[in-house]
């Protein structure tokens, strides 16, 4: 069986490849619209698609805190978080590809995001809260 | 005693949910003022909000990353990191109340935002050129 | 010699003191340009200088959590992500410097911190892959 950490880990990889795609996508669609450094916007297209890649970053830098603290303290089923963070890849993946099509049928994908990181939240907070009340030596 | 990484998990999980406050402020004014996505501006409170996230963020990625390393390479004083992570919390409450009111008024809560984020680059510094000069099994 | 992890929070530092510039640079000349927040935009050299800082924060973004993925799970020459992390540095420093002067100019130091992401992306992979096979105790 692969430890939790290491899921954690491979989830991280994910989220970056992820993200990379939606930084990429922004930077095609820059030179195709001919939108000139320093502005970021100027085409529909263009600015959904830098919309999509800074909301990708702001909801990651909410999940990736929250999915790591639970690593570092986890629960007892372990492999919770890393799953409830493939959901959360799941969710924007939905995200993104809704906002491209049409920015008002981001809501699914932006409401998985959000359940995730709250679920996401509560097993970091637990796993912090038992660590607390049986101290270890970490 | 609840050792230092442990407050620092828990420093992490209070500073998720204040930016996760000021993520949930931008959806509701998008709602409340009519800002049609992918905009992100169109009413002064909103454009406030909006702001206050953003530049939240941008301080979480300065001072998470110094707060880890200070975890994983504590001083003597290893509860000292943590302590001033509150105080970076405060400092960004604050901040999030006075741009609210008035964006003049964000001084005094980024002012104390940036002093603990040097702080707390020094803290880091220290414990890692302690253990480049003590070198360790990691 | 000095362990990989404790490269690793070196690189870590250093890339929170460039971010950290970028950052205070655009705190300067928002009052030399008398750009009232929250506005984030209105003079060309002010522009350059948020469009530097928030793309640093967006590759730091991307680079970061790759960086220490691989500093989790080294592979066997581990002291290869440290490595690269320097020379992300240096295209950052470049891509900062030719963007103040031309954002036309950006595409060297954009394309440095574009590979050394994918290279350490690869790196990060590898190692996860061979923990996956050899099964470790995290």
């Amino acid at each position: 069986m692969i430890p939790a950490t290491l899921w954690t880990a491979i989830d991280t990889l994910l989220i970056g490849l992820l993200y990379f795609y939606t930084a990429f996508r922004v930077g095609n669609l820059r030179g195709k619209h001919r939108i000139v450094a320093p502005a970021t916007s100027g085409h529909p297209e263009f600015d959904r698609a830098y919309r999509v890649q800074l909301n990708t970053l702001e909801q990651m830098g909410l999940f990736l805190p929250f999915l790591w603290v639970a690593a570092f303290y986890p629960i007892g089923w372990a492999w919770l978080a890393p799953s409830v963070g493939l959901v959360w890849l799941l969710g924007r993946i939905i995200y993104l590809r809704s906002y491209m099509a049409d920015p008002d049928k981001r809501v699914l994908g932006a409401m998985i995001g959000g359940l995730t990181s709250a679920v996401m939240f509560i097993i970091a907070a637990v796993g912090v809260i038992e660590a607390c009340l049986v101290p270890r030596a970490n």
